[in-house]
């Protein structure tokens, strides 16, 4: 019953894309890890959520965008919670290893599908 | 409005007692880091939680023990699920550096105060 996994496991050796895994999903949150190698968000792109999402930066660097134009360069450990409709894109992540993130996604009124 | 911090910041020197802090509570979960420098569970101690808890390691190293005799070592990126009333104890931290956890309690019908 108990099981044990590692975040910092089964990543594939070649990431064409940013690699987004489901780790645990109730009915009013759910635990993502994201694993980036480069990936940024394509030009004139802004995630505009509707939910609410506490993200930290387990391994690697990154850097934030935020419209306004401010930006925030994150080292592991470091977290934050960014609103609904905030919009911000991934400005940045390490080209050279893993950046690994785990994101808690809610808020949606009970259904963050 | 955005404001980031470290998991890694702030934690004093010394360590009498394992350090817990709330990073984020809304009303169906909270979100919670834990720092241990060799703690563990007093003797004979079990925790026997009303809500579920997913739980992180991420920094240093540790042992749960859980009732029926099974433990299991954690090393930085292991996390799993403990759900309510597995009745479960700390068995072990590294006694050289800090242990670093993140814990997510949830499940108490919306209400996990």
């Amino acid at each position: 019953m108990l099981s044990v996994n590692n975040l910092f496991a089964d990543i594939p050796r070649e990431l064409p894309e940013e690699l987004i895994g489901e780790i645990l999903r109730t009915e009013t949150f759910r635990i993502e890890r994201i694993v980036s190698r480069g990936q940024v968000s394509p030009p004139g792109f802004w995630y505009d959520q509707e939910t609410d999402e506490w993200v930290l930066l387990v391994k690697g660097s990154a850097s934030i965008g935020f419209s306004g134009g401010r930006t925030i360069a994150l080292v592991p450990g470091d977290h934050l919670l960014i609103p609904r409709h905030v919009r911000h894109r991934i400005e940045r992540t390490d080209p050279e290893g893993e950046t690994v993130w785990l994101a808690v996604h809610f808020g949606l009124d009970g259904n963050n599908r």
